[in-house]
């Protein structure tokens, strides 16, 4: 016997229909003898009606049209997280209601009646403690625990939620509270994949990658799984199996074990016996370039740039400073996120006096492109392969940034299919 | 300064635009000076789809095709609560946020975070207990409470629902518990009525009407509250102001004070001063008439027809044996709800031989009147005066039935608006 976690994003819990398959799925772990807890998502969708009734609640449109385009929502966040929590409480209930149809044993859990602990901060909370005793005690009787995921509980007695996505961040945080053997996040895809494969047809799922791979893939632009949900799986040791919900839930009979050789299992490196230099191109068109021409040359010019940025919470990725012509005068290049770019250009423009540069331009024409593995730390040369490979294909690179497991560079989004390519083929991932 | 409760209905919160009206009624009693609380319901239609959902989820149609007709849902009621109580969860926020936006202070209570305790009957709970220390006291330092109605907490810390309508029963045991001044009840009518203003446009809103009037109101049809609401105000003496939310909320700055003489005010008898001997006409057309002819006039006959139909879960009102002819049969009349008429019939055809009678028959094609008073107490003859005028209009009695403060008959459906009519004239009620 061991002990899951399951969890069902939106489009896995879509409709009854969808539940129905999702049951279909905790069914065969069941039946295998397993202890299982299931965290589920909103039915796709719910969660934004429920947002859109909250903004409508405050007036949200009213506001930005009365106070200029800046003015960000104000509201209560307990108000938001009581509202729209109620999208997770609706389907968990539901599930249960289906595993009880198909003869299981199986009840609904809130956040405040685990309680999943979270601080104070509605909207975005972040997990303090779950106690999972009760929980556990009835799982290990047999039945299944179906989690509101997404959602918990703030000091005060107030729910609260975790942001958008939470609910992996619940599914493997419920994990590391029960010491689970695994937590299979079932999703609409049927797991990580080399790249994207609709850019690259030869693209092949990964049947595992490390915890620091997988945070890289997220943050450069793979969004099959939350950023802080892998975080703290690393943290906690937690073996996570991306998997697809879409897949036939019949395997034969063979319960879990078949799972060998479905999905993509997150872990530990030292669990991922033949290792490539790079596990995975990841590439990111949301990013948005300013430069700043003929910027003077001095010490303390860039806090002069960046703190004013920082002040407005615009997040700067990639920072590219030329060598200066003529000693005095030089360009400077950043990225930002695209939907920041005029706000950032807002703030450069009035801080045009304090830092003094000749013109300011920002461009949303380029794609960021990266090279992960964590196997680059024991090879040399990896950067300067890339490098030549895409000069060959006469890619112009605009900027680069590297950490130890990952290589990115900035170019023109018209390459960026390209580029995506023939890295795939370079670091031998074309699938054979 | 008074300790109000205000409730508004599904029809009350519609959508955004409704709960906007429903907060600006409540921003006129925070801005007269008093402290209070708001029970609202879930937006009108959103339980049902939620009810939906779960019948859905349990496969409850293809049950009932499965096993015949009469099989009925079994599914976990703490499943079906914890679904549809999210209906409240999202319009208390709602509220809770436009207050906000108003400038009010305010925030949503579940009922777990009250606690509202009630007993673990899911689906139809009973009210065990209500702690308002920590919501009073907020509500004293000028925080409107917005509380989910509908909803409390069972034994095992699992959400339950009071059944429909059961927001009416959180207003006014909350207002109980709280020792409010009046619980405000908004609907989508302005007040109790001597009878439906569709049938006689004559028919004019009662400023006052007695607790026990109400219930026999209720009971006999008429839809504006919910009769274990009713009887819990009688039982705690809660004064209930039944008043419509779709009337203006500006009331001149006059607060609640200006309440006089809106709606209709149930409330103990002694606070009517001049009270008539019949307040109000009833008319109910939902029953159904079973007759059973010639069964045996002997001890223990009446015992064999009710005892299976009590056993089949079916609600007998109006009963008449008439005489016997010969000493030895006789008929036996009584009345159902028209929805269990078939079934009735049913279980009657399989008691057949156990009964002993010639035949059986059943009409849905009558309706029930009635007069309610509680000056009836005081007043001998208007049984008489009713009768007679029935007579007048050629309107065949078909059964009766009296308490203390109720006259009812059963006659002919096609007669019903005839009868209402005569009567609510008769007794004085058409409006000067």
């Amino acid at each position: 016997m061991a002990l899951l976690v399951l969890k069902f994003g939106g489009t896995s819990v879509a409709d009854v229909d969808r539940i129905r398959n999702a049951a279909s799925h905790v069914k065969r772990e069941v039946d295998a003898g397993h202890a299982c807890a299931v965290v589920v998502s909103a039915m796709a969708g719910h969660t934004n009606q429920l947002v859109a009734l909250v903004e409508q609640a405050w007036g949200f449109k009213e506001r930005r049209k009365q106070n200029g385009a800046e003015v960000s929502a104000q509201y209560d966040g307990s108000e938001y997280d009581a509202v729209v929590s109620s999208g997770e409480q609706v389907t968990s209930g539901l599930l249960a209601l289906v595993l009880q149809s198909l003869g299981m044993r199986a009840r609904s859990w809130q956040g405040w009646q685990i309680p999943l602990k979270t601080d104070s901060a509605h909207r975005a909370a972040r997990i303090t403690g779950v106690a999972v005793d009760e929980l556990k005690a009835r799982m290990l009787e047999g039945e299944v625990a179906v989690v509101a995921g997404f959602q918990g509980i703030a000091p005060g007695n107030r729910i609260s939620t975790l942001g958008r996505g939470g609910s992996d961040t619940s599914a493997v945080a419920l994990a590391a509270a029960l010491s689970a053997d695994r937590c299979d996040i079932y999703t609409d895809v049927d797991g990580v994949y080399t790249t994207d494969p609709r850019v690259v047809p030869k693209a092949h799922r990964l049947d595992k990658i490390s915890y620091e791979e997988m945070l890289e893939m997220a943050s450069q632009g793979a969004k099959v799984l939350q950023t802080r949900s892998v975080e703290l799986a690393m943290q906690k040791g937690v073996r996570v199996l991306v998997r697809s919900s879409f897949e036939p839930a019949d395997l034969g009979g063979k319960g879990t074990d078949a799972a060998e050789g479905l999905g993509t299992l997150v872990c530990h490196e030292d669990e991922i016996v033949e290792q490539n230099v790079v596990s995975g191109i990841a590439y990111a068109r949301d990013e948005a370039k300013v430069t700043l021409l003929k910027i003077a040359d001095k010490p303390g010019v860039a806090a002069q740039v960046f703190c004013p940025l920082a002040e407005a919470n615009i997040n700067v990725d990639m920072i590219v400073q030329n060598v200066s012509d003529d000693g005095r005068h030089t360009d400077l290049t950043f990225t930002v996120q695209s939907a920041d770019l005029d706000r950032a250009l807002e703030v450069l423009r009035k801080a045009k006096e304090s830092i003094g540069y000749l013109d300011l331009r920002g461009s949303t024409d380029i794609a960021k492109v990266s090279a992960i593995g964590v196997g680059m730390r024991s090879h040399a040369g990896v950067a300067a392969q890339m490098f030549s490979a895409l000069a060959e294909k006469g890619i112009n690179i605009e900027a680069i940034s590297t950490s130890e497991i990952k290589i990115s560079v900035l170019i023109d989004a018209a390459y960026a299919e390209l580029a995506v390519r023939t890295l795939h083929s370079l670091f031998g991932l074309d699938s054979r």
